[in-house]
């Protein structure tokens, strides 16, 4: 069973508005509220895929509930930790071309409510095969809360996918937790390592190199349009992508993600967990449904995607 | 005991933002959450002023649960209608000195749900003193709901008291069913009669006099700083208020329905009318929170208005 983590999950909220007019009354019809979080986006993909997941991070108030019906209706196993504060909302007003988005930052949690989702997490943990993690620490959690939580993986022997960024993803670095699996981009790259990061081959598998990522078995670099760069153990591999028409872009990381995941778990080679992770990006980028993929197209993508040891 | 009735309520959301950048993200942490709908404004100053009142009309889905939990902990009695439909937010990002507003049209009622709600609301006009409606009626109602909702008072002799506007207004002065007040601005009077309304007393009791208003024993004029005039019967009243520094004028009118309800309900005289409704007005706008008044000040202010047969 694959257990994917969601720890500031959100009710998003799309407003669609011809023309966006400040300091007045902008009303809206067309108003649509999905269960939200990049760990949710990871789950739904892998639901379509018909892998065994189950759903698990915090929630809380009337909009955890609504989460927890929006899963089951789903039909996707969920297993939260309750917390006193509200689950939050995300807007994104989408008017004349452009997205302008409101992000709450969520409730914050209590010390005890960090501890009692760490006995729930080792619980969970138990019966994982193996577990991916997406996206940012609410407040009040300690910032290494991840590194606390791979270090309970680490002990029982389950790899994690970690895609989280900024000082949760450096403190799991410094850390002795070790994920199986980190997703950085080259921004986030750059910002780890404090210099700018270049997408010239040579020079990512230099930075690959650098100390901080040692213990990490696999890196992948998300390098959008031009593909991706990786590194398993020992092995560096460039994937090349075919172009595609991109309808939505939202949601892609966390797709790609499920695709990683997804293939890790069912033990496929290195080129085969690179392409499905890759197929599975475009193909939410090819969805106006943010952590949605039409399978149909699957097996054309791939055959087209070209994985290079490098 | 005074029944209030909000047919679309909404969770009121604000976002105060230093400054509010379009096509990109907007982070807040100071987010507030409040029960909201006009007629909820009007039940919390009841509540305040220490009448016995029952909130009343529909909610559905989370955001609905989530309206009856803030009731609840005001200790404010409620008998809502269950819906189908989820209960909308309401959004005001406050930045830079502006207020720009999203509003969610709400649910679509549907006619088994008018149905039900008409049977509930039959059974609470039997235990009322007198009703207040306030707000815009939900899309799938039929526009003369409000007159339907009237023609049950009327025949139980109930008085109500009416705050709308636009269309859903325009059809209760057309129909049978008389409230026993409404309370337009000069603008919504202009609206309705499709001229211009000036704020001169000998031009306002003509436009009052109009056949439209035929039946209504009471209709309040409000004009903001410069207080308001009222028809009751065959009496013109000019009412002349002091200046007040203003805080916040969002929920003023509702304050002031508040302050007609109560006061007719007491039976008190035209004057006190008057004054109670435009004393409340006033103590809303000198406070920060929409529907909350400050009674300290209650008294001074009361004799500070002046009402006048003109």
């Amino acid at each position: 069973m694959i257990v994917t983590i969601t720890m500031n999950p959100s009710i998003d909220i799309s407003y669609p508005l011809d023309t966006f007019k400040l300091d007045t009354v902008n009303r809206v019809t067309n108003v649509k509220k999905t269960a939200g979080g990049k760990g949710l986006n990871v789950t739904r993909v892998l639901k379509q895929l018909d892998d065994e997941v189950i759903a698990s991070g915090l929630l809380g108030g009337f909009l955890g509930e609504s989460i927890k019906k929006d899963l089951d209706e789903a039909n996707i196993a969920h297993s939260f930790s309750q917390i006193s504060g509200e689950t939050r909302n995300c807007i994104a007003v989408l008017h004349e071309g452009m997205q302008t988005e409101i992000l709450e930052s969520g409730p914050v949690i209590s010390v005890t409510e960090a501890e009692d989702f760490l006995n729930h997490f080792t619980k969970l943990v138990e019966k994982a095969r193996i577990l991916s993690f997406s996206g940012s620490l609410p407040a009040g959690l300690p910032k290494d809360f991840y590194a606390q939580m791979i270090a309970i993986c680490n002990k029982n022997n389950k790899p994690v996918i970690l895609d989280c960024s900024g000082e949760s993803l450096k403190l799991v670095l410094e850390s002795k937790a070790k994920p199986l699996l980190i997703k950085p981009n080259t921004e986030e790259l750059a910002d780890l390592l404090g210099k700018d990061v270049s997408e010239d081959i040579h020079i990512l598998k230099e930075t690959l190199n650098d100390s901080l990522f040692a213990g990490i078995e696999w890196i992948v670099v998300s390098m959008g349009a031009k593909g991706a760069f990786a590194k398993h153990q020992d092995k560096f591999y460039h994937v090349e992508i075919p172009k595609i028409d991109v309808i939505n872009p939202v949601g892609s990381g966390d797709s790609t993600v499920a695709g990683l995941t997804s293939a890790i778990n069912n033990g496929d080679s290195d080129s085969d967990v690179l392409k499905k992770a890759n197929v599975l990006g475009m193909l939410n980028a090819q969805e106006a449904v943010t952590g949605h993929v039409n399978l149909d197209n699957y097996q054309k993508l791939f055959a087209q995607i070209k994985v290079s040891l490098v």
